[in-house]
């Protein structure tokens, strides 16, 4: 159940659930799991930057990882890696693909900047790692502050066998795959697979430019299953309408820092989670934007039953 | 005319209108500034970024700010005076009162850090530029890399009488709202007009936070202005339902670099510039983007009359 | 002999000595731990950024810094504990305090911009670590883009009485060292430490401003002790004399990146380690910057016999 | 006398001198030209970061670059032509050429990141000022935030033959000026001039790595000269001594920010301008920093006669 490039469909980023005390929630990741699974995800990204990866400590990160893999059953699970060193790194990958994930993905330090720079990292950290491990690139201008032409995409992807995947969360970034899949049908890069974050707020096109499909933490992912599904189907206007539906809220969950306490905050309410509980530093929502995202859902049940109720 | 901190409703960023050769189009300068005055505008905002005001030289920067200034009569115009020096920004400030400008807005460069620091600037800028010129803070660290918390606004605002607005394009930036307004309600800073940018992305809510309007530059500014009015009038439901009708392509327009072009392309469609030319250095669209922006446009038709045609 | 703001003197920023394999070489730790003591340092720091601590894993981590300290007896050891999230923080500085360290020393992550955000930070970092654990600001904007004011350190001890020091490098900074001793003897700040960094580029003038000594890892902490004393007891032109003897080298092992490998070169060739060797990613010293090392330690053994034999 | 790739020896980079109010003061403009040519300058920078560019505007600017040039006769002139946007930038070129200058310097904005973003910078940036102008690519990252590897410079020459010079100020540079005459002997990159900046930090090391000398502002550019002419004679040991003479007020010099200060400062003391007075925004040197520069040229002057005098 190694990842490859035929990777397609929706990976939901999940969150790491935690109690009120900041301890992790093993059942959570439990009920999560199961739910991802129920609406048609076809795998899961587990340890990113929406999981709180950088609060945990070595351990934790193993145990949730773990936990997520084991229940995941046959359902891939790519686990987070990224780490301000390679020792860190390489640990966290070997462990969680000894537990049985299906490939890593890492994220570029924010400190580099050159085309050069930023390849010979990706080399090293697979020379750290092995080089037979199944990975995906994380291309995240806004919030790593590291941009990627699709010329080192390119490259990256050339000079390490063992890459198999773009997170694509750049932005703008409707031409950056249409270029990379240009390219592949020329020739001159070997096929990959691409699923999108940025919390799917260009998911509609993202689609019909030839991403392989989504890889974020909308808490509506069976929403962004649906949109691939028809987009794959070919009803375009359906998938648009249903995906407009739930622009609104999806606009604002994808807010900057406060967005995870957003999703959580949802996630709870449709009882995928028994907490929108943090660790510390976070973040939380005040009382009125805990209304106005009540009002969101209750605009959105009049279009989407998933919501019926949760708005009140 | 001069511009206070009781100033509302819309004041439309407008684009600098270019021909092919990059010359200048003065004649879609008043073809603009009237499409303005016509839907309901209370004023406009002319050599912002999306003004792409730091390609033009002095001369012409005198020039553009006059033409609009002319032409809109009684409308107040608020003229972006931003530059890298003082030198600089003092002519054209004096140039633009001169003309009539309402008032004049800076931006922070984008070396600044520290509050000190900023509000080190803006004292500077004010001694520059003289402390009689009614003056807009403008709050956009996407775009400059300046983080402004509240209590700096607040430090701005009272170290500085002639500040009379933020033009707040912050993200997050509901709870800087509500922040800057119970302040104001405490009596701990004095009424100033908030004016949200941003493309508009959040000013559904904006204006329920108690933002005094929009300042932006998205191409339909006449749903804006029937957003801000129908909030005003209590129409909860409706001003969000016009809202989410053109939230697809408003969200489309509100791509970095990109996001001009597109601003462009619709407005010239809408007849209210003659061509959707840049100066360079520009990024164009992509015959993909255009046929998106068409689809959008005709989705948009649906339920608002004014894209009638456009997408055809 | 926990840290307090009386300290004084010179501690060293121990290096981490691996073997050519990236193996902790724990001899060379031993034997760098009796040569600091044997010339004179007042403490030392270690696991610090030039100690390669991102590289490291925690076990590592807490290995390293329990050999120190255990091999320093009586002198006091500060621990750098700077960590992406404040569980591995947690983790690290328990364990050095348990194992006998005087204090810990953290540094701000390179996303903090503005005042609020940085205080904030600290706060929640003690409280993450314990309000019982001395420790050490690590001011060094060159390194981890945030700035701070006078007033925002200020700000920080007065909000954490835990905080006894101020690991000083920022550049320029002598006017923050006056800035900060003026608020101390007015009575708006209360005592503390300040040890200077930058890899001792300031320190003729620091001391003289009234820092209280040295905390960086120049080759030849020797000279910096030597520094130190001498302005102590008021021989202004020897301290210089022997700083400016020592400048051509410092200056050329205070560049960025490259610096630590200058610098394990020379305190190999002085036998303080056994090896040069850094843990990957590293960047290393080029046959034409080895020569030039050579040539300015020659140099330097004209006027400091410590310098004697190192450069043929 | 139009600059080309054989441009070598010391280009000045010539403060702008102003008076007490702010007026520019174009007689010290005169005596600072002649100073230069008579110390044995080989050229003249002038509007650079260090002349304060910014703080002028356009018409001030012209002024200025032709009063150099008319005063440096048959010295070759650079003017510094780096703007915000390619109108004006295109204007100073135009009116600096026609006023006689030599050639250009351009540096990239700092919101450039890519290999490619800066290739595509400079390529337009040359189609706007015109192919026909000699101009100097200015590789600073520490000022403008913009990392270029030599590949990217090799890039920037081969696609603008009018490029004949890159005015070197990474840090570390040493590799760099190594790689790019490497290049250049095995035909990979066509001849260029190569003069070094920051201050002649690393003047000593980057003549003997195969720089073509000095374009910096140091106070004592007459030492520059020196010890390019040295190190061309093969004296290195004196060539080094002269150097680390000056280091100490070198070193003092080259701090970020207040700089430019103490240059002004040091200047005017040497009477090669009547007053060392910034244009706001400006940072000043406190008493304790001028006791400090005098307390370095005391010192100075004991190896260095031209500082005689100076430090009383």
């Amino acid at each position: 159940m190694s990842l490859d490039h035929t990777a397609k469909g929706v990976y939901p980023i999940a969150p790491t659930p935690f109690d009120a005390d900041g301890r992790i929630d093993f059942d959570s990741i439990d009920k999560m799991t199961d739910f991802y699974r129920s609406v048609g995800s076809t795998g899961m990204t587990v340890l990113g930057v929406m999981g709180e990866a950088p609060k945990l400590d070595g351990a934790e990160a193993e145990a949730i990882a773990t936990r997520f893999i084991k229940r995941a059953g046959d359902l891939p699970v790519i686990v987070g890696v990224s780490a301000p060193g390679f020792a860190a790194m390489r640990s966290l990958a070997h462990a969680s693909m000894s537990a049985g994930a299906a490939g890593v993905m890492i994220a570029p330090p924010n400190t580099l900047r050159t085309d050069d720079q930023i390849a010979g990292y990706y080399r090293q950290a697979i020379e750290a790692i092995g080089s037979d491990i199944p990975w995906v690139i994380q291309d995240y201008p806004l919030n790593f502050s590291v941009v990627m032409t699709p010329g080192v995409i390119r490259r990256i992807v050339t000079e390490n066998p063992s890459c198999v995947m773009v997170k694509h969360e750049d932005w703008p970034g409707l031409e950056k795959i249409s270029t990379l899949r240009a390219w592949q049908a020329d020739g001159s890069l070997r096929p990959i697979s691409i699923l999108c974050g940025n919390g799917g707020l260009f998911l509609d096109f993202e689609t019909e430019r030839g991403a392989s499909g989504a890889m974020t933490g909308y808490a509506f992912p069976d929403m962004l299953v649906d949109v691939v599904r028809l987009t794959a189907e070919g009803q375009r206007d359906a998938a648009h309408d249903l995906f407009d539906a739930h622009l609104p809220l999806l606009r604002y969950e994808q807010q900057p820092a406060v967005g995870l306490a957003i999703r959580k905050f949802v996630m709870a309410k449709r009882g995928i989670i028994a907490s929108d509980a943090q660790r510390k530093p976070a973040i939380g929502m005040s009382a009125a934007a805990k209304a106005e995202v009540n009002y969101l859902l209750r605009r959105l049940a009049l279009k989407d039953p998933r919501a019926a109720g949760l708005g009140e």
